[in-house]
Formats: C-alpha cells, structure tokens, sequence
C-alpha cells in the first residue's frame, strides 16, 4: 500500500451481487481492480460485496463516498430483472434515462451477426443515465458507466470480469495514469525447482535488494514467485532500480529463474528450442498428458513439439516405446530403467531431437512401502546423452500430476539453458 | 439468499489484512462462510475487507453490528507486527487479557515437537482477552476468538483457510446448526453441450420446478451448472424437494445433465466405462494432451484407459494412427476425413474397445477462410461404428481447447448411454 500523505487517491471497490455474497462465486475482480489500480497511482482501502438489493447498494456507496474520491462498482448490469444497479445509481445520483446510439448500434450489429433481433430483455442496454459518461463495452451488451459530482467518481463496471477488464484497460487505466500521481511498478519473476526457505538462504542477506524495491514472495506448489514493486513518479528510475535488483536476483538464484511477469515455463521453454533448432516428443505415464496439453497452449508449439504418447498401460510402453518386457518386470513400471527407455523411446520413434519421459505413481492408491505414492522418475534423452530425476511428492492425485509436469518442464528448461 | 421475515439471523463477514485490499491474495473465506452459513441458516448480506488498521477495523465493525447480529471477522491474528485484529478486538469489547493455559500448552507442544522453544513472537498468542471464549486451534498457532455482547455475537477467526475451516467446522457449525433455525439444503446438476437459453427453453415453464426448490443457473465456457435449494427446518423434506425437482429437470433436458455436486465429467465416463467393461484409447490434435490429463485426473483410470497419442504433427498421425497421406493431402489435418481415419486408428493400434479423436484449429493463427480459428472435428469409433462432430468455438487458444476437451468428453459420455 501506499505510504499515507503520498498525495494519491483512495478508492474503494464495491461488489453488487446476490451471487457473490451467498458464495455462489468467487469475486476476482476486487482483487483485479485493487492490484491494477495500484500500478495507476490508486490506493484501494476497503472492498465491499452487498446483494442486488437497492438500500445496500446506496448505503455501502453513500459510505465510501464519505470516506474517499474514486469508488469502482462492478456487477448488477446484466439484463435479468435481478440487474438494477444502473437503475440504482441513475436514481442515486438523480438522472433520467436517453437512448444512446452508439449502445444501440453495438447492440444491433451484434445480434445482426448472429442472425437475431435484440431481444427485449437486452434492449434495456440501450437506455443509459443521461448524467453518466458511457464506457462502450466492445466484449459484452452492458456498457460501464461513470459518474462525476462534488469532485468525487464513480466508476461502474459489468461484473464478467472480462468485459471489465476490457473496460478498465480501455477508459480507466488511460485516465489515471495521467493523473501525475506516484506509481507503483511491479516486476513478477518466476522461479521453481527450490522452496521459498531454500531461496532465501541461497541469496544470502536481503537488504541489498530491499534497498532497491520492496520484496514478497509468494510460494505455492509450484514454485516461488517473487515480487518486486518500486514507488516513484519517474517511470525510468522505477525500470532501472527493478533491472538492478532482477540482476542481484539472477547472480545468485537464476537458474531458478524461468520467467518474468506474464511469461510460462511452456513459454520459456518454446522460445529455447526455437532459438536452437530443436524439436521434442513426449511420453507420459502419471501426468496423463498434462505435459503435452502445457506444452501445446503455447501457440506456435507446433514449429518444436512434434508429438506426445500417454502411456498408461505397460502394453502401450512396450508397443509404442519400445520399452523391453524384461525392463517392466525387472524394475516395475515406475522405475529409473524404465523412465529412460521410455524416454530413448518416444524420441527415437518421433524422430525428435529431444525425447522427456515421465513415470510415476500419483495416487491415491498404487503405493507400496518400496514405491509410495507420488514416486515419480523423470528421464530426458538427446540420442547421445541422458538424465534422469527422481522426485517424491506428498501431495494429492491432482497437484502430484501437476508437480510432476512442472518438474519434468524445469528439466527440460535447464537442460537447454546448459547445453550448447 | 433467505426470504427476508424467515426468521433467520442475518451475518457480516469483515476480511483484515493489506494483502487482501491491495489485491496480492484472492479471500477465499468469505465465500467459504458464506456458502456453509447458509447450510445451517444463516444469511449473509454483506462482506467487507479492510487493511490492518484500527480505526478502519473498528469503523467496520460497527457499522456491521448495527445491521445485524452475528460477525465473522477473519485474518490478523498472525504474529507479526502487522497483526493487531486481537488488540483492536480487545480495546473494541473493552477487555483486558490474561494467560490462557490450553493455549500455552499446545504452543509449547508444538514447538517441542520441532525441537525448540516457542519464539518471543509466538508467545503473544497465549495472551487472549478476558471477554472472548477461546477457540482452540490445533492445526495452527493462532486461537480464534468468540465475544458476546448485547445479544450481538463477533467471532474472529484466523485468515490462513486450513485453520478457519477447522475453527468453522468444530466450534461454529455446532453451535449454529443447533440453533433451530430453517436451513438450506442445495445440490448441483452439471450440465454441458447446450446453452444457458436453450436449456431453459427447452425445459419449458419453469414454475413448477419453482415450487419445489429455488432455481439458479450458472453458465461458464464449459456447461451450464444448476443450482437447486430448499429452505426447511426439516432434513428428509429438503433431499424430497431436491430429489422431485432433479426428476424433473432429467426428464426433460437428462441427456444434458453428466453430474451432480463433486461429480465430474471424466469421472462419470470412467463409472460408465468401468459398468460395461469397455478400454479406450485417445488420439489428440489441437486439445495437445488435455483429454488423457483429464481422464487420469480420476483415480482407477488405468482400469479402462489404455494410452493417448498426441499426434500433433502430420508425420505423427500417419505414423502412430495410420492416418493415410492422401486423406491428409485432400482434406487437410482439421477434417471430417482425418477425424474418423485417427479414431479408428488409435483404437485399433491400442487395442482397445473405443477410439477417440479430436482435430482442430485451436488459434490464434493457422485460420483460413475455409477453414477459421476454432473449427474442430471430434470422432469416436468402435470398431462397427463411428461418428464425427463439427464444432466452431469463438474463444482464445485457451477456451478453444477446453471447449474441445469437454465436447469430445461429452460426446463419448452420450455415445456410453446410448449404446449398450
């Protein structure tokens, strides 16, 4: 948050909902607004969450009025006759209602394409509160509407959180980044394969990093991400200190390190294969496929990843793989031996340069005292050389499959980085 | 949300903590409250976050307690120095604090257990207010607290989820569901492969299901999800309602419905595999492994599913299904064509009972005029028969995967059912 007296906004956020407050849904776009609003200058003090109820609407914002200068409303501007917020706030701040054209025109184009008048129930859209600045809302029917009285705004967005990112993108952010107000610059790396005690004992003394930018980390299951924030109004100085302290970052801990804000391990993991020339198939026993399905939501993925083989019966090992009877009876299927052959395997028959194999027992049943649950082999082959890992993860079916793809992709990823 | 004059208690739930109002965590605990206070009667109206601070704590508060009679404060009982929900509480009821034994007890265990003694920080936990009645906590550090006061009840509960939950689940249910008051019983039909307003229309008047239970329905990129509730004092009348109002609703859109409550869609499939002793096999193209991620998420998979092929590029499908060449060459990889030639030859090459494909243009590049972002081709053969699905999806590559991911689920579950 901001230090008080920084001279910037407050702002509160308002959730309309029967749906939110009876926890049928979860509300993210609080925490969206909060965190994006930040980055603007804007420091939110309370959220608020009231069902779709007039007297709650108009007491929770005659509230936040009292209390601050900019207050987002989201939600409640749907079509269903449980919608009344804009008939709440028109009345609210005492405004008659016109027929825009531009709603109107959005609204009939819309429904045109999909061979369909508008029906009557979305008709309603059209009528917008004559005192309100209308946001167009190119991704839904709703427009968002802002209010603007006694030096005080209200925002008011539709509750799908897409078309009020859309909107917040769109009006809101432009606005309040040039209001000249202290920002706070975020800077997100990703890291993984190290826990969040590890890491910090690994980099050694925090405060020359503290001296350049605040410092969170947020662990989870998958990894430690850690975020750096800088409060300047001076966008240069703000990169420049979040530069130096990613390059203390990277001196110590960056092999752990596989992206920055918005980048995927996937991704990463794409673009290095590109660079090289590389292709890669995959064979997958416990992970299912989840590996090949991470993999292929990068888009382009088809130019490296040439294919994938969920083997899950010991049939489909030897048939596919060609992994050797003798090696499954041997060692058993979740094994080192066979991780590799596995590996060897998909490669070689793919055609692929590099060939990532995973065996292991998720759960919850399959364990022995030998090969508990969550008994995972990870093996990886170039045709020359090969790797294998083994992990034991305590977890549920699910996050074991997930844990196993994460670890399986950071091998594949620091393979990469360390080989020519 | 409960019929107002029901009788019932009305509840606030007050989140504290920077991390929530500046957006850095998502609160999962008022609608965890929310939602299971409604299944012993009691109504929410409003959730509130605020940051750590005294004056917006209290101001809370109090505003909470003139609209209703039970708060649930959650968050702010840690050990840092951010921490001061239990100050702030105990200045609010006007209490002073004193030693509690059972606490200092479970401290010292605690620590003992890990071989040291409970740090200076921690030991500020022993100290509870003299008003609160204690709620032990024993899967963390932290007490939660009760204060009673002019017929008003606050509790104050910790933030991290695990220990709320267990403070919610052993103190608080109890005592609320012994209240005597009318509760809500819910239960949720899933639904996918027909749109929220076909759903409905196709069901017809909806007034008679209305008389049995309140209706909402909840539409995502996935299906449609409906929820069904009945408010009663009387347990065996509220499983009548929702047992009569589920009959209805399967006698007139049934061959929608794959689940209820925790069931999912890959787990109905593996019961109807499983029942008619019946293997499968997949082989994916734009979905890059999705299918075999979601059909090994259910424990005892590998009782029906084989293998999956993640045959990505042609080469893979000529290699692995034997997919002809000429079929690829006259009517590209995304066709009807290639969709049933990749069904029959991943079932056939698996050896097992069904094979099913899925080819498709996932996005956001590779469209054509001919051939757009989103077209999607779903096969299923077995052996004598076989059938291919057209679908156009209009999302992100990300949306477009799991549409295709749930259609081909969809459309095996339907073949499963209606075929003996």
């Amino acid at each position: 948050m901001f230090p008080k007296g920084s001279g910037n906004p407050d702002a509160e956020i308002i959730g309309i909902g029967n749906e939110v407050v009876s926890g049928l849904i979860q509300d993210s776009n609080s925490k969206f607004l909060s965190e994006q609003l930040q980055t603007v200058g804007v420091n939110v003090s309370r959220f608020t969450a009231v069902g779709d109820e007039e007297s709650a609407i108009v007491d929770s914002l005659r509230s936040a009025l009292k209390r601050v200068e900019l207050v987002f409303i989201t939600g409640g501007l749907g079509s269903t006759h449980d919608d009344i917020t804009k008939t709440v706030l028109a009345r609210f701040f005492d405004s008659e209602f016109r027929q825009d054209k531009q709603v109107t025109d959005h609204l009939n184009d819309l429904f045109k394409a999909r061979g369909r008048e508008v029906p009557p129930s979305v008709q309603s859209q059209w009528q917008v509160p004559e005192k309100a600045i209308i946001l167009y809302n190119e991704k839904g029917t709703a427009p968002g509407l802002c209010f603007k009285e006694k030096g005080k705004t209200v925002y008011v967005l539709p509750g799908v959180p897409l078309e009020m990112e859309h909107l917040f993108e769109k009006y809101i952010r432009p606005t309040l980044s040039s209001a000249g107000n202290q920002q706070i610059t975020h800077r997100i790396l990703h890291t993984t394969g190290i826990t969040e005690a590890d890491l910090w004992s690994k980099f050694g003394p925090i405060e020359p990093l503290q001296n350049l930018a605040t410092v969170a980390s947020l662990p989870s299951h998958l990894g430690v991400r850690i975020r750096l924030s800088v409060l300047t109004k001076d966008e240069a100085e703000a990169e420049s200190r979040l530069d130096a302290a990613e390059a203390l970052l990277r001196a110590k801990i960056g092999e752990y390190i596989y992206g920055r804000d918005g980048e995927t391990l996937e991704g990463s993991i794409g673009k290095l294969l590109l660079s090289k020339h590389l292709t890669l198939a995959t064979a997958e026993s416990c992970t299912g496929g989840l590996i090949g399905h991470r993999l292929t939501g990068v888009s382009g993925s088809s130019e490296y990843f040439l294919e994938g083989a969920v083997t899950y019966s010991n049939q489909a090992k030897m048939r596919r793989l060609g992994v050797k009877k003798e090696l499954l009876d041997q060692y058993g299927a979740v094994s080192r031996e066979v991780a590799l052959a596995m590996a060897a395997g998909i490669r070689e028959s793919a055609g692929a340069d590099l060939g990532l194999s995973v065996t292991g027992i998720a759960g919850p049943t399959g364990g022995t005292k030998e090969k508990p649950v969550g008994l995972t082999f990870i093996a990886l082959s170039d045709g020359k050389n090969s790797d294998c890992h083994k992990f034991v993860f305590h977890q549920d079916r699910a996050r074991n499959k997930e844990r196993a793809a994460q670890a399986a992709l950071n091998l594949l990823r620091l393979w990469l980085i360390n080989h020519e």
